[in-house]
C-alpha cells in the first residue's frame, strides 16, 4: 500500500523559466528512458514477484522512489512553463516571421492541452506506452531490463544536464543522476548476488536441449570473406562469458533449404492468376 | 549493403499445423521480445556507430542474422496455419456453441488480414512499435539493451518450446534458443572488453557533478521502519559494483519542500473559482 | 513524496484460479477505464495544480490510493494465473482440437511475456497509453474528466463482478466498487463547491466573444424534417443548464459557402492533370 | 444514413496564412480533445443505443454536426498552409542558421506527407487513436464522457482563440466555441432529465453489494497526520452528492495483509536462484 | 456540411447472434482495411483537394457513403452481441474448463467496455489509428491509396462472407462487397481519366533530375547468381510500364563505399572506451 | 537467408550538416511512406507467398534492397547531425530568446535518446508502426499496396529533394527517387502480367454472390440534387474499368429501415432511466 506527504524528495528550482527545456524534460517523464517507465517496471516486478521476499521488498522501495522522481520532473516542467503563454501569444500574433519562429522547440500541447502543466508523454509529445514496462517473471532478465533502463536513463539525464545553464535545473539533475548511479549499481548487485551460474538466461532451461553446434558461434553474414580480422573481438574466440562454451567465428551458411508452403486456401480468396 | 539467398538459415518443419501455436509465434516476430526488434536494434546501432569500426562490423553481422530469424518464424507461422481456414469456417458456422468455441486462441487477423500468413505484430495482434528500437549513442548502454533483449527473447523462446509437442517446432526453437545463448554471451563479451571502468554509464560524465550524498544510498520508502532486515542484500552495504563508492541504506526523507507554482496564466483559461 | 508498506489496502483472495478472469482483470489495470489511468491522472492534476492548495492535497491523496488499487489488481491477476502454465501446455500439445480450444479467452502474453504475472495492458493485450491521462489546467474540466473516469471505471468493475462466482474476487471487487462510489461523489463534490457559475467551461472566457446566435441551439441534421418530435428533450427548449441562455431547436443549414483553396504549390509535387 | 452538401456549416476565412497556427489547429482535429473524437464518440453511442429512441436521435444529430466541424477545421488548416512551401524551401536552404530556424513550430508532415493539407493527427503529429472513443453502454457514463470531451474541447478552442490575431480564425473559433457551449449544456441536460437517482453510476448495480464501510469515506494517504485541515472540503463531510451516504475522512490503513504468491511455475522458466 | 436520416443504407439482419462473429466484424470497422479508414481517407482527400472541383465532389460523395457503412457494421456488431452477456457469465462461472473455454474467440471489451456495443477498434481490440488516413496532396498517389484500401477491404469482406452461415450477415456483406467492387472501379476510373502520362508519380518532378542509370533496373540481391531465370518476369525486360524506359536486370552492387561518421560528440556522453 | 557487406549501395554525402533536415529525413526512414515500411512489407509478402515462386523471388530481391535504403538514410541522418550538439547547447543556454529559438525544427530525441543517430520513427518522432505492413495473402491486393507505398514514397522523396540545397543530399535523393520510379513500374508490371481479369480484387469470389443492383453504381449523397453535372466523370457512366459492368450514377437512398436493437442486457449494468 502507498502513502505520500506534501514535500518533494529534492528541491526543484528554476531560475529562469524556459518552455523549450520543459519540452526536453518530458523525455525524462514519459519517454522510454523516463521515470514513469522505471516506476511501473519496478512496481510490476515487485507485485509479480514469486521469488525470495527480499527482492519484492527491494523493488517496492525503489519503485516507490521513482514516483517521487516523476513528481519532481513534473514540477520542473510546470516551473519552466511559467509565463510562457503570454509570450507565445505575442509571438504567434506578430507579423514578423522571425519573431513568430520563436515558437519553435516548444511543445504546443503544453499550452493547448495541459494549460502550462506536465503531460504523460515524451519530448515529441508521443504518449507513454505501457509496452515498455518489462516484468518477465525471470529475475535475471528483469534485472538486465532494469540496468538497461537506468543506463539509458542516466545517459538522458546527463544530456539534459548539458543542455541547460539554469543552476536550479542542474542541481535537480545532479540529484537524479546520482540516483541513477545508485540504481545501476543496485540491479548489478542483484546479478552479482545471483552468482556466476546466472547465464544463459533463463538458467532453468536445460542447455542440452539447445542446438549444440551453434550456441557459441559468432556468425558472420558479410559476403566479403577476404578479411578475417573484421568483427573480431572478445566474442569471436576464447571461453564464453557464461563459462559454458568456447567462442568461435564462422561464416553463416544456410542449411534450411527453400521453404515450401502449400497453395493458398480457397476460402481466403487469394487471386486467381 | 544487403543480400539474400533463397534458403532458410535453418530448417523449419511443422508436423501438425496448429493455428493457435501460429498466434503464439507472433510474439517472437513482432513482440517487444521478438526478432524484428533485435534486428532493427542491432542494425540501427551499427549504422549510428561512431566508435571503433569493429563494433559496427559485429553489429552488422548479427543484425543481418536476425533478418533470417524473422524469415524462419514467418515461415513457421505460415506452415502452422495451413488448412486452418476451412476448419474455422466450419466452426464458425456450426450451431453447437462448444464447437464454435474452437476459434478461441487463434488470431482472427491471420485469416482476415493476412490470408494465412505472418504479420508484423505480437501474440495479441498488437503491431510492432518502433519505440522499442534502442540505439542510444552510448555503446555500454546499447550493450545492456541488447543483453536485455536477448535475455527476454530467450525466456520467450523457452516458453514457446514448452508449449508445443511438435518435433519440427521444437527443433527450430532449439536452434533459435542456441543463437540467443550465443548472443547473450556476445553482448556481455563487449562489456567485458570495455573493462571495469564502464560504470556508471555514461562514464564520460564527471561523477563530481553528481550529488555526492545519495549516489550510493539505497533509499527505503517503507513506513514500517521497525524491521531493519527487510530489503537487505548485496545492494545495501559493502563496496558498490562499480567500485567507486560504498552502499548504504537509509530511510527516504523529503528535503525538497512543498512545491510552489505560480497562479494560472490568464490566457490558458483556467477556471475562475 | 511517496512511501509504501508491505501490505495490501484490502485483502485479495482467489478461491479458484482462472486465467480467463486474469485476462478480464487486465482491463481494470491497463485499460482506458483502469487504475493506471486514474492514478496518473489524479497525480498529474495534483502536480500541475495552480489553484487553492486544498485541491492539490485532495488529488494527491486519491492519486496515491489508486496506486494501491493497481497493486491489488496485479496481485489478483497473479493469483488467478497460478497453475495455469502446466494446464496450458497440456492443452496446446493435445491432439484433440476440442481440448486445445481451451486456450481461448486467455492472454498468451500472461505466459509468454510475463511468466504468470500482470502487465501494463488491457484485456486484449493493448498497452496502456499515456494519452488517456487528462490534466487540462482547468479544474472544472479536470473534475469532469475524473467523474467520467470513475463512472466508466465503476461500470467496468460491476461487469467484472457479474462475470465471476469466485467469492474472493467478488469481495475484492465489492471494495473497489465502493471506492468508485466515493470517488464519483468526490469529484462531483468539487464541482458543487465550485458553484453554479462553473459553466460553460472555461468560465474565464468571456461569452460575449462566442457566436451569440448558435450558443444555445440544438441543431438537427436530419433531412427528414416532417416529424418535429424526434430528438426532443430537455436540451431542445427551456432554460439552458448553465442558466445563461435558452435552448431552442433548429434545422442545421450551411452558411459557410463552398471552400475555395488555392492551387497546389509547385514544390509539393501534386500531379499534373 | 448520411448525406452532405458542398458548403461549410460556417465560414472559414484566413486573412494571413500561418503554418504554425495550422499545426496548432491539428489538436482540434485529431487530438484527444478534438472533433474526430467527439464525432465518432457521439455516433458510436447512437449506433450502440439500446435505450429510448430519442437519445439515439439526439446523438445522431450532434454526431453528424461534428463531421462538419472536422471539415471546417481541415479547411482552416489548408488555408493557413497556403504559400508555406516555397517559404520553407528558402528557409531550409538558407545558410543563415537564424533564418533556417523559422521552420520551428511547423509540422513538417504538413508538407512531406500531406502536401499542404490537413491530417488525422494532433498538434505534435501523433495520430488520432480510436481508444478515445467512449461508448460504454451506460447512458449516464456516456453523458459524463461527453461533458468531459466538450469541456476540454472548449478549453482547447479558447486557447486557440488567444493564440491568433487573425480575424477570420477568431470568427471561426467564436462559432466553434459557441457550439461547445451548447453541447456542454446538452449533455448536462440529459443528465438532469435522468434525474437525481442517477448516481452512483451504474445505478443498476445494487449498492448493498458494495463494501459498506468505505463507500463514502475520503481516505488520506498523507503520512503527516498532524494537520487535520489539509485536503478538507465538500468531499470530507456532510451528505454525499448522490444523497445516499455521508462523507467522512479517515487515514488510509492497510487491511489486506502481505500478498503471498505461489512459487514460479517450472515451465515458465523463472531463474534458478 | 453533413446530414443524416434515421434509416440504414441497407438492411442489417442477424438470424442468430454470434459474439465471435461480432469480433470478426470489428476488423471491417476499426481495422486498417476497414470503413473508418476509408471514410476519413476519402473525406480528408476531399477537404484537402486543390485540383478540379469534380474530384472534391466525388470524394465527398463516397466518403459520406462510407459513414453509412460504419453505421451498418456497428449495427451488425450490436445485433450479434444480443444475449451474449448472460451466456458468458454462466460460462465464466462454470467450473467445467471445457465450458468456460467458450469465451474463446470473443472480444472481452465488447462486454467490459462497450456493454454489448461496437467499438472503434479491430478484430483484436487494437484501436483505430489515424496514421492510416492517407491524403498526400497528389491525386494519383491518393487514388492508388484508395484502390489499395478497397482491394484489401473487399478481400476482408469476402473472407467474412465465408466465415458465416447467417443469411442476414451474408446479405449485408453481399451489399458491402458490391460497393467495394464499384469503389475499386471508381478509383481506377480516375486514374484512367488522368491518362497515360500519370507515371511515375509524381509526374511533376522532372525525371531528368533522377539518377538515369538505375531508374528502370531490377536489382537482384541474390548471391546465388548461377540461375539467371530466377525472379524473371514482365519487370525484368521490355518497355517499362510508364513507357519512359526499358526494364533490365542487374545484380545489385555497392557503389557507396564504407560510411565514415565523425567521432561522438563530447556532450552527448558516449562511452569512454 | 540474408547477408551484407560493409559498403553502402550508393554514396551518402552531406556538404553542410543540417539537423533540421535530419529530422525531415526521418519521415523517409520510419514514416508510413518510408523505407522500413516497404522493406518489411515486401519481405513479409515474400515469406507469406503461396503463389508462383517467381513472385517470392522478386519480392525477396526488392525487400532486401530496401534494407540498404534504410541504411543510406540512417547514414544521412547521422551526417546531418554532426556538430549539432554543441551548437544546441549554446542555443539552449543563451538568454536571448531569438537565439534559443534556433532549436525549432529539430528533433530533440536525436540528441536526448539517440546521441546524434537515426531512429525508427517519423519526422515528428512518432515511432514506426507494424500495422502499416500489408501482406494480404492476395497478390493483386498486395501489388496495389506496393504501388501506393512507392507512389507516396516518391512524392515524399521529391519533396525532400526540394527542401535542401545540399548537393550531396540531392544526389542521394536522386538515386532513391530513381529507385522509386523503377519500383512503381515493377509492381505495375506484375499487375499487367496478371492480366485484364484481375479486377475486382479478389477475382476468386464469385461476383454472382455480390448485390447486383449496386455493384457499378456511383452513389451521390449530396442533398442538392439540382445540379446533375456535379461529380460527373469517367466513374459515372460508360463501361466499368473491370469490363464487367456499366457505370451509372444515382442519388443514395436508404433501404435499410431504422435499426431496432434489443434492450440492454441486465448484467452489463446499463443505467436505469
Ligand atoms: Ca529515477
Ligand atoms: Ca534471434
Ligand atoms: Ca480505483
Ligand atoms: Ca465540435
Ligand atoms: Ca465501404
Ligand atoms: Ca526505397
Amino acid at each position: 500500500m502507498f502513502y505520500h506527504d506534501r514535500e518533494l524528495q529534492y528541491k526543484v528550482r528554476v531560475d529562469k523559466p524556459n518552455p523549450q527545456f520543459a519540452k526536453l524534460l518530458q523525455q525524462a517523464i514519459g519517454g522510454i528512458e523516463g521515470e514513469i517507465r522505471v516506476c511501473l517496471q519496478f512496481l510490476f516486478q515487485a507485485w509479480n514477484s514469486r521469488g525470495p521476499m527480499k527482492y519484492r521488498d527491494m523493488l517496492l522501495n525503489t519503485g516507490t522512489e521513482e514516483i517521487s522522481h516523476i513528481e519532481m520532473l513534473a514540477t520542473a516542467v510546470c516551473l519552466n512553463l511559467e509565463g510562457s503563454s503570454s509570450v507565445l501569444k505575442d509571438e504567434m500574433a506578430a507579423s514578423n516571421p522571425m519573431i513568430s519562429a520563436v515558437m519553435g522547440g516548444k511543445d504546443p500541447r503544453h499550452i493547448l492541452s495541459a494549460g502550462l502543466g506536465a503531460m504523460a508523454s515524451d519530448a515529441n509529445g508521443v504518449p507513454f506506452n505501457g509496452s515498455w514496462v518489462v516484468s518477465s517473471g525471470n529475475l535475471a532478465a528483469d534485472m538486465h531490463a532494469n540496468v538497461m533502463a537506468e543506463a539509458t536513463g542516466r545517459v538522458l539525464a546527463t544530456r539534459l544536464y548539458e543542455m541547460t545553464d539554469d543552476s536550479g535545473m542542474k542541481d535537480m539533475l545532479s540529484f537524479l543522476i546520482a540516483r541513477d548511479t545508485m540504481h545501476q549499481n543496485q540491479w548489478l548487485a542483484v546479478l552479482e548476488e545471483l552468482g556466476p551460474g546466472t547465464h544463459p538466461i533463463p538458467n532453468t532451461f536445460s542447455q542440452e536441449k539447445e542446438n549444440q553446434t551453434v550456441n557459441y558461434t559468432f556468425f558472420t553474414t558479410n559476403i566479403d570473406r577476404q578479411d578475417p580480422t573484421m568483427a573480431r573481438g572478445r566474442w569471436s574466440e576464447g571461453p564464453s562469458i557464461d563459462g559454458k562454451g568456447t567462442f568461435r567465428q564462422e561464416p553463416a551458411a544456410p542449411i534450411g533449404g527453400i521453404p515450401n508452403l502449400g497453395p493458398p486456401d480457397k476460402e481466403t480468396h487469394a487471386q486467381r492468376e
